[in-house]
């Protein structure tokens, strides 16, 4: 099952804030459904987004065929549903762009989008798998990751939790430690479900956690996905991926970025110009509908932060191994 | 009311799991339900567990008089009830050495432990307030902490949470930043709940966000407590305490360990000789009953990590204050 998908004029979508207890498809075919999927995160992780993005369009196609001023307002609001997500955007973009030769246009981009995110999650696997094998010298690897980025935040197979999916498919897993993720708990509810799909050894950790057991000697190498790359190799990602990249620098082991090449967004220079989204309180004074704080607690909650290129070994895209370790910047020409 | 306390020939103490969705007073009479009620946090932080330790033999010398046996074989169960927590076992140990004057002098020791450890933490208050003028330039204080080390981790008033008490009463502080602190969740239920009883302005944050809220510039200080500290500095404490200091160091923020003077272990040289309690893997995959992670997740759940000496700017205990960023160490002689 693919965790988007576009079937019978519809958008299909596993409701992700189901898991673990039940797989729920959703069957979209309205702009509002859409924009609240996004918004709650049934549907979520960067490639995911852009997926849905451009499957919105052409739903918007289909739906207001001749207005396109219907078509283009709904566009602009589905591009605003996520501010960080710079895919979500994109897959708009794509999709908007092909609207002046008729919604099977709209609708074939829409699918090419779709395709191209299969192989360049393939491509992404393979390419950071290689890379691992550079990096660490150990023979069996334990591999450290934050939130989702598996199958569920891509159409198949994922970026970050992809890389580690392909070195249990070469043998060379000792054991996946994803961190549980405050406040969503993509971790804990989406990357454990994922590895005990793919029969992966995994043990999951409190995020809190990341530094220590770094610091212990029992992870050779981190894996995290992103939301925006920006020029100068600054990643911005979900929270807590900068506080694991200090813990991992710390404890001189290698911290990776895979994304799609699509994450990379060459019109922001840096980190400082990511606009980072503040989300509510609710997830934070209560986890599945149970109070954990007393009421009328307020919360600083950001839904991202941004990882300083300083503290990150390499980029890994679809297209090119960017090696930030040696002076190399996405915004380095893409060789070949 | 006190956290924990002696009164009809019982202990009573306040069921920290309970809070803050109620408010439930345990009258402990027998040993089992003394160390459950410690294993399982009912009772917990270090002086409190220090009071509790003291307490137990007071409880066991009524209990078992004439029976020495009894006594001590009881009190060493108590000892181990958790094994990271130095204050147990010094607690457990004052008292027992007062055994051969009989079970009212054994009591009187524990009700000194008990008085000694308020007079203590209004030492600290005062202590850590006062340096907090000597670090902090900003006139209204923003202070970030971790896991709970309040009244609640005492008799009264508490640790480091106290100090950020002392610092409202002085109508300095701006906020409090409390970090949720997964797996049990301290922070949310215990620190949230205090700083609302006591009025103070804050913000609770997921473990994860503190690196960057720190970048970003948005607190002025840590403040943790401290279940262990070595004789060069090394401090272990709640889960999380580690990664944050990592995150301080990279702000520049001071980072302030606050802890009574029985906190401190000679005998230990570093961190490296600390035992780390590893805990069930319950505490992760699910909270407060409800499941976060699919049936069977395996966890890596350490309940406390070592902040190293290096990222530590000052102990604050209730003898001294000890500038660790100047090189002094608590190993150091304690002057006046």
């Amino acid at each position: 099952m693919r965790t988007i998908d576009w079937a019978d004029g519809q958008i299909h979508l596993i409701d992700q804030t189901r898991l673990p207890a039940e797989l729920v498809l959703l069957h979209v075919t309205e702009l509002d459904p859409l924009i609240d999927a996004i918004a709650r995160l049934a549907v979520r992780g960067a490639p995911a987004l852009g997926v849905a993005g451009a499957m919105g369009v052409a739903m918007l196609a289909f739906r207001h065929e001749g207005d396109e001023a219907a078509i283009r307002s709904g566009a602009a609001r589905l591009r605003a549903a996520r501010p960080t997500a710079v895919n979500l955007a994109w897959g708009v973009d794509r999709a908007l762009a092909r609207l002046v030769e008729g919604r099977d246009a709209v609708l074939a981009e829409a699918l090419a989008v779709r395709d191209e995110d299969i192989a360049a999650c393939a491509a992404m696997a393979t390419r950071g798998a290689d890379l691992t094998r550079a990096l660490v010298a150990r023979e069996r690897v334990r591999a450290m990751t934050i939130c989702n980025t598996g199958a569920l935040a891509a159409v198949e197979r994922g970026t970050a939790l992809g890389v580690i999916g392909e070195l249990l498919a070469r043998g060379v897993l000792e054991e996946a430690l994803p961190l549980e993720t405050r406040p969503l708990l993509q971790g804990a509810r989406l990357t454990a479900w994922e590895l005990a799909q793919m029969g992966a050894p995994f043990r999951l950790l409190p995020d809190g956690a990341s530094a220590s057991v770094l610091a212990r000697g029992l992870a050779d190498i981190c894996f995290i996905g992103a939301d925006r790359i920006a020029a100068n190799g600054d990643t911005a990602n979900k929270i807590g991926s900068f506080t694991l990249s200090l813990g991992a620098r710390n404890a001189g082991v290698p911290f990776v970025v895979v994304a799609p090449e699509s994450t990379v967004d060459l019109a922001t220079p840096d980190g400082g110009h990511i606009e980072i989204e503040e989300r509510g309180a609710d997830e934070v004074t209560s986890i599945r509908g149970v109070r954990t704080a007393p009421e009328g607690t307020r919360t600083l909650n950001p839904a991202f932060d941004v990882t300083p290129a300083a503290l990150i070994t390499a980029i890994v895209t679809d297209r090119r191994v960017i090696r930030l370790d040696r002076g190399e910047r996405p915004s380095d020409p893409i060789l070949g």
